[in-house]
């Protein structure tokens, strides 16, 4: 059983990109087109689109935008070599979610094998976007329906960034789940952290859940132990930026002092994420590179500084959850367990 | 070795009280002149002045400003009455810091006691107030004293909240401990949490820290497992609202996460608290008050809405490390080590 969502974050219509605008929620719910790659790239950068699978998408509507201001280019050759540049650079937009360069590596591939002219390329890119965009949504049903297995009768399930519709293109990864385990049993809610610094709980995931009313209470990053402690908390949810071969986990900082709380009441953490976001290609989650954000992230909000002048910053914009602290990595192919090294290689051969 | 710090938050002077406002830190630095009990009650329900040991202190003053107005009662009797009215309707200004209580019990030993007339008894509360002020700051400079002998060479340090100089009359506790250190060390550095919702960490101890040119770092709350796991902290220092007789300690909300994710990574996790916030009429943390505070301090910052309408909250104002996360208790008696019990008793009973 799904639960129908509102929410469309993302969306090819016509030749451009549409797209919720995120830094303005949840003051203002509107869309933006972006028409070229460059934008598709600052709008990344800017997290006007965020969210590791929604900016995989946004990477691949972007490689589109560059193609077609490429379209009078002299030969196919220099078609195909000056795009494979631009979706190289497109992948450099934002460094940790592997989603993006995911995406953008699959449209590097048709533009290589492709056998079309330079107008069918662009055809090719399109369509592979689009499918990439209604896959998206489906996969994240199939993640809701098997995480909504693991969820409890009447459970309250506390969650960190936004995992949500507004992550993906729809219905979301973490809230994806707890769309589907809504949708069978309307007792459970969510607990929300805030998410300091950019509040991504408090701004993004109280929208979309109050829009379609499952019931949330916010909290601040703190207070997650307390809340487990006093027994009002029965799993742990949330999504991933890039997964490595043996489980381990980033994601939104914060997560991983979470993760480390719940295991010290017992209580299942899950990462709830696409195959897309896992990185078979790396051992461990130590090399996994973890952006550094602006230092106003963490001195100001809203505009207004929040601390005294001359106080130093360091803002990094992820961290990594050890697999120990992992009770499942909740996927479109079923729920991945420990030893996640053979759980997540049998993922990639079935 | 002591450091001197330019502050003094709460000070008795010619018959008023005069403070600093903390909830305008650290946009202004200003001083409030609190004339009458019902003022002071406010004064520390508001947070005007906070932080466990301060609030003792303003408990104290109030007793005195509420005798003043009743200077011209018909007998000594009835000023004794009214005013042990009074002194104990002060301690419900704020249900969790126990220094309150304590400060406030003081006064009406005297009230109780004295053998004064009515100006007599007015003069005694007056000293014992100055007396209690001096005190807290020699007190606070042997916490210092004694917490600086186990802060590592070149230390980093994890503190949660303000436990400075603002939370006391001066120096501080936990930053006590900090400013001892750096007398002796000035390699060492802070890092202080947020401290979602008010935010003391961000908006008071990086002003004083900053204002004492003590190098400090402003994270958020979410950050410091990421920091634990790269080695960049050496310990945690924190304050206390009150102790109980087994060591479990109320805190600032987030408090109990940080200690958490100080065993995770094998980081000691001390509470630097004079005496006096020790409880030792109850056994476990179990039975401390958790304050409950309003829902504007979770959903907006300086007057702006941070998330949905529609969301619910809660917001405990407090939360309880249990003993067995905790290093070392630093107090003006020297550090007591587990069991707690045990030491807590022996530091009553020298």
């Amino acid at each position: 059983m799904t639960f129908e969502s509102k929410i469309k974050t993302i969306e090819w219509v016509d030749g451009y990109s549409r797209m919720v605008d995120q830094t303005v929620i949840p003051y203002e719910y509107k869309f933006i087109n972006v028409t070229s790659g460059d934008d598709m790239y600052n709008a990344i950068k800017t997290m006007i689109v965020r969210g590791a699978p929604a900016i995989g998408i946004a990477g691949a509507h972007g490689v589109v935008l560059y193609a077609q201001a490429l379209e009078h280019s002299s030969s196919v050759e220099e078609f195909k070599a000056k795009l494979i540049e631009k979706a190289q650079y497109m992948k450099t937009s934002r460094p940790t979610a592997v989603n993006l360069m995911w995406a953008c590596e699959k449209q590097i591939e048709i533009i290589k094998n492709s056998n079309s002219d330079i107008k069918g390329i662009i055809e090719e890119l399109t369509e592979n976007a689009i499918k990439l965009e209604n896959e998206d949504i489906e996969i994240n049903k199939k993640i809701g329906e098997y995480g909504s297995e693991v969820v409890p009768k009447g459970a309250t399930i506390l969650t960190h960034c936004n995992a949500g519709a507004l992550a993906t293109v729809g219905y979301g990864t973490a809230l994806g789940v707890v769309r589907s385990a809504y949708a069978k049993d309307n007792t459970i809610q969510v607990f929300a952290d805030e998410t300091r610094p950019r509040q991504q709980g408090a701004r993004i995931t109280t929208f979309e859940l109050t829009m379609d009313k499952i019931p949330v209470t916010l909290i601040t990053d703190g207070m997650c132990s307390y809340f487990m402690k006093k027994g009002m908390i029965d799993m742990v949810v949330v999504g991933a930026d890039r997964i490595a071969a043996n489980g381990d986990t980033a994601n939104k900082i914060g997560t991983y002092t979470v993760a480390i709380a719940a295991k010290y009441h017992n209580i299942p953490f899950y990462i709830a994420a696409p195959l897309s976001t896992i990185d078979t290609s790396i051992k461990t989650g130590a090399e996994i590179p973890i952006e550094e954000r602006s230092h106003e992230e963490v001195t100001h909000i809203n505009g207004k500084r929040i601390c005294a002048e001359g106080v130093n910053i360091i803002n990094p914009g992820f961290d990594v959850t050890p697999n120990e602290l992992i009770a499942g990595i909740i996927t479109e192919k079923g729920i991945l367990r420990p030893n996640y090294n053979q759980s997540i290689a049998e993922a990639f051969n079935n």
